[in-house]
């Protein structure tokens, strides 16, 4: 029984303020505000600690969307996960993904395979010195279960991306910590973004059986072989837990889309990127092609990040030496210079810090195609 | 007959004053530093006007040069072309290439067609006042002439790469020129590597044919669909003339290599990455693969800049409205993205500010291949 | 007759979108946010093109004031001026200064002197070609002759501070005028905030006498020895048109406030600084020494600039020739430390880009006192 | 018994690779290159990681002087210190003071109090791991006993600045560390520049009896109450070692200058900077005055850094979480604009990275001043 459908709509931003797109195709009856359950967005600020890009888009997203839910803005958070990732650097195109959800009357008729589903869970607010540690990572692990419960998912295959929004430190949060007797994990703002992105991709791959259970602080930001080939996580300075949304396909689902990925084992993969387009049923630079395929690209999420090893199939690379800008900004720069190249389209979800996404210098690449109705597929 | 030979090898650089490889290569007898012709190079600065990462690399290798060539370090230059391009965004690995050009003893035997030639010309000094202006243009185009036939190369459809290396304005300068009375084409340091790159690559599009001739002052930075489709032009602080390098095949050559190109459309155009790779024999990410194929990857020299108008095929970039990064520092990371993903390797020549070389936002890329005698090509 | 009195209050921020110093006054009722006619701030933004702090703060302070003004959002701005100037670079702390106005009572006995008075105009929207133009001098003109009016002022030697928000080009701007076969000032979007602020700061010369009123487009950017020494304006992303707050001292006021001004001749100029604070009765470091004496500081407005010819009392400064960091960045961070020092206080208004405003390489410095009590003054 | 002199000059630079105001001295028989003991520089790099102005600059002198010193230019460095501190942010204007040494034959008559001194010392080279630990802080502190000696002086409180180059950890070294089984105290190698400058001025402060002598590796970056009110200390890529240069005033010197210093408490501290300068007999903005006065300002000596807690003087300042530009730029800027404008000069040397030296958010202020012949002191 396919028992729910789910629609993904990519959207064009102007600024980071910028609703007009969304807000457009909520009058002409495309999207239905009560159905959007979640919002990834990129944002053009510098993704890091003072990237305020990121809150902007969220204020503008729920002052809009506050009156079609009934709801006061500041509780729009509580329905709809919304996860901006600051940073369109080079050839990257700020954008948002409208992820909907609804019951499916009717559609189980001629459908085949599985198909996209969505699931979401949000963990407990952290203190302050439980970012980037053990308690990050288990309670990650749990919020991902149940997100994957929420999406009808049952076998950890099918899961392809789990997004993850969490928490960094603050000045003001460190030295609040530091007054209760805790000491954070990092005094650096900067520096905590890592540690908080690192132990909750270390959580989906508890979560997922990537790796062994017993996982614990240790192992944050320093045993880079433990890694989730599907997390991807980023920090924000405007929440302080974890929010999780598991992408992958089921029987349960009607939902026209399918969701594949691959992993890149470093930042020039390009066999990798083509290889999560094949995934579902797509080739090099079909977003530019005229729409005759029976699929159609409707985004990727991928991470991105700097080899920590300096070095890239044994050419040395600046990003990690260079106090000029920050080496997640670089990353993102050339792999989304080398995503957008391949699929034909530079509006895609490229996202940087893949601390325990993936490999070292690696991190996944999700896709999501469109099932063309029209197509043989 | 063939006549003349040439080398190519790339070197990695530790740093802008790293000379060791270089070094080792001479002690070796790899390379003859009196055959040397041209170091192209890519250098970790910011690529800006402030970049002394170029200065600092042409005084490192002159220096080590000039006891080898029996010549002060200052003269070395007028032996050797030094072309430091700064900018190593992304996974962009800092590297040298070095030409070297030698008499063909006895290579006639079994070569056929056209192969590798190197040809050099400089400019006299330029007034500060004639940077990106008519004078620049047709001073080039001459000295793209005498280049070519110093490479023994008649048809321009066989030149398929011409470096050049120009002067910029500093706030010195400019004032030298106003105190003289005469109005530079910009008071803006960093707005005056755009009209000089553009002049100087305006002025090999007049040289090879590719536009007519009645070029002028006013085409500069606003006619962009005037352009070359070889050009690559790179503005230093360190000089006040053109240094002109035309690359291409000649049947006068004996070398062991074979230049091609193709034109990028855009900052995402994988198609013309490849087809360039193809031009010379080579698929995509050949250079990561081993060495059985008849071809080599040696290196590519490309091009990039952020589309001025905003856009890639209909989504917005934010590179130009960037105040914190320039706009050439976000299009050599996407570009190096783009063309290391493809090519295998990230150690590539992608140099930044493409105005009139190539369409807007586009810019030639170039690629050399050995041709390994094992070859059955 | 003293018919007015106006209220000026500085608070801090925690963010750009931080509002609740603001809430807490008034619910507090110290504010009372029916009476605000003005909010200065400055943001932690770059100051630049894509500082999107500036039209965050402005939205979440509108989103605020609203129901307290029984307004809609966007009509809040037609009521209140909001000027977000960005970039707090260096020891510059991010706040706002809140201006109100109400009708004075009572409060006529025993004042003498002038007093601080308040004034506001708008121009009407421009054309992204007549930005950095003519039209956008004499229209702000205009304004600031209503905006004295407003105050109450007659005599401008009473003007002591034009603060002026501007509107700057972007790319879609520029398209859109060339599209309409108009050419705008100039096609950088960076660049044509200089001519904005340019442009405005002559507006006010000439409503202000201070120079002849034949000022026309040649001179914007060019005849630096023309400017207005009380000028100071902010170019952003957020309107099209101008907005025109006057500050100065009139009898009409019963304001327990002063202002005062100086012309800083360049970006290290100490006398004017202590010049500046000595008008209206403050001395060195007073804002960090008990409030014993007569006088308080309330805050400082300034403007600071790279010296255009490159060099500060003969010695060579980077600021124009740093391709990494934007000069406005550099002059806000230096002139802000200087002021500080001098004050005692980091929360001080300095505001980048003052072409026109104050001598090349220097800008207008204002002080507002507060008349204690108790003072013997 | 005045047994020596010394001389200290300051030149302005045109660029890092510019010698030609020290060579042209040289040339006029104003300096005797043989005497160079030290040169202490402002580079305009970023004064990070890969701010490579400071190794060009450092180059371009070796080479300059080999000759001079009849020793080939890897030698030269054996014969003189070279403190290349990178960072002209703001006002600072790029310049190096040159300091000379040689035996006072006749001064002796006339000469009253104690005149400027300088000594040296070097460390062995460090192990990646020693840095930033308890190895550097104990053989810095050997080796400032043994500057002080060099210098004649006795007792510590005849020693306004202690200036020291210390090495960094760069992804090499630290791979190397690890490779040999020792873990560097961070990973990060822009982190690392602070622990070395921490540890070796934790050294100074040993040396100098400032702190107790149970310093050890838990203390630096952590106790920040422990610092030297006159150390200042900058780390450098391109040294493994400590080199230590000591100023204070000595009456075995029979040199026409005058030492002093003062402790800023933070970053806007002008009252310390006011009592730096009078300490030498000087006053606000001198150096711009006519050189009537019986002292004359020589150059200024101080270090820069973001206060820790995030706040000066109760106000939050933004430089400890700006993605884009590094706290030291920022703070070299502020408190350079700030001894700037109280001076009246902008070639003075600030340097970033306070860590120890001087108490949190602030550090030490020197200031040499020449008496003047004609002076009535």
């Amino acid at each position: 029984m396919r028992t729910k459908s789910v629609d993904v709509v990519r959207i064009s931003t102007k600024g980071p303020g910028d609703v007009s797109g969304l807000l457009s195709l909520i009058e002409q009856g495309r999207i239905d505000p009560k159905s959007i359950v979640a919002i990834l967005g990129k944002t053009e600020g510098n993704g890091g600690v003072n990237d305020f890009t990121r809150e902007f888009a969220v204020s503008a997203l729920r002052t809009t969307l506050a009156p079609y839910l009934d709801l006061p803005p500041h509780r729009v958070e509580q329905r709809i996960a919304f996860v901006m990732s600051g940073g369109t650097e080079g050839v990257l195109s700020p954008h948002i993904t409208v992820f909907t959800r609804d019951g499916a009357a009717n559609h189980d008729s001629g459908i085949s395979g599985k198909r996209l589903s969505i699931g979401m869970a949000q963990t407990r607010d952290f203190l302050p010195e439980e970012i980037g540690r053990d308690v990050q990572i288990r309670e990650t692990a749990r919020a991902v279960a149940a997100a994957m419960a929420d999406a009808g998912i049952v076998d950890p295959q099918d899961v392809h991306f789990v997004q993850i929004k969490c928490p960094l430190l603050t000045s003001d949060r460190i030295e609040a910590a530091v007054a209760r007797g805790h000491e954070p994990v990092t005094n650096s703002a900067y520096g905590s973004m890592a540690y908080s992105r690192g132990a909750s991709a270390l959580g989906v791959a508890v979560a997922l059986g990537e790796v062994e259970s017993e996982i614990d602080d240790e192992h944050v930001l320093r045993r880079f072989d433990l890694f989730s080939s599907v997390a991807s996580t980023s920090a924000g300075i405007e929440l302080m837990h974890n929010v999780v949304i598991v992408l992958g396909n089921t029987t349960s689902s009607a939902a026209p889309f399918e969701i594949g990925h691959a992993v890149m084992n470093d930042a020039i993969d390009s066999t990798a990127v083509i290889d999560a387009l094949k995934s579902v049923g797509l080739h090099i630079d079909d977003a530019s092609k005229p729409p005759t395929a029976s699929r159609q690209l409707v985004n990727i999420f991928a991470k991105a990040e700097a080899a920590p090893n300096g070095s890239i199939r044994g050419f040395r690379h600046i990003m990690l030496e260079d106090t000029d800008i920050s080496s997640t900004r670089h990353a993102r720069a050339a792999v989304g210079g080398l995503i957008s190249g391949l699929s034909g389209t530079s509006a895609v979800y490229v996202s940087g810090g893949a601390e325990h996404q993936g490999p070292p210098g690696g991190g996944p690449v999700a896709v999501i195609a469109r099932l063309l109705a029209n197509g043989s597929d």
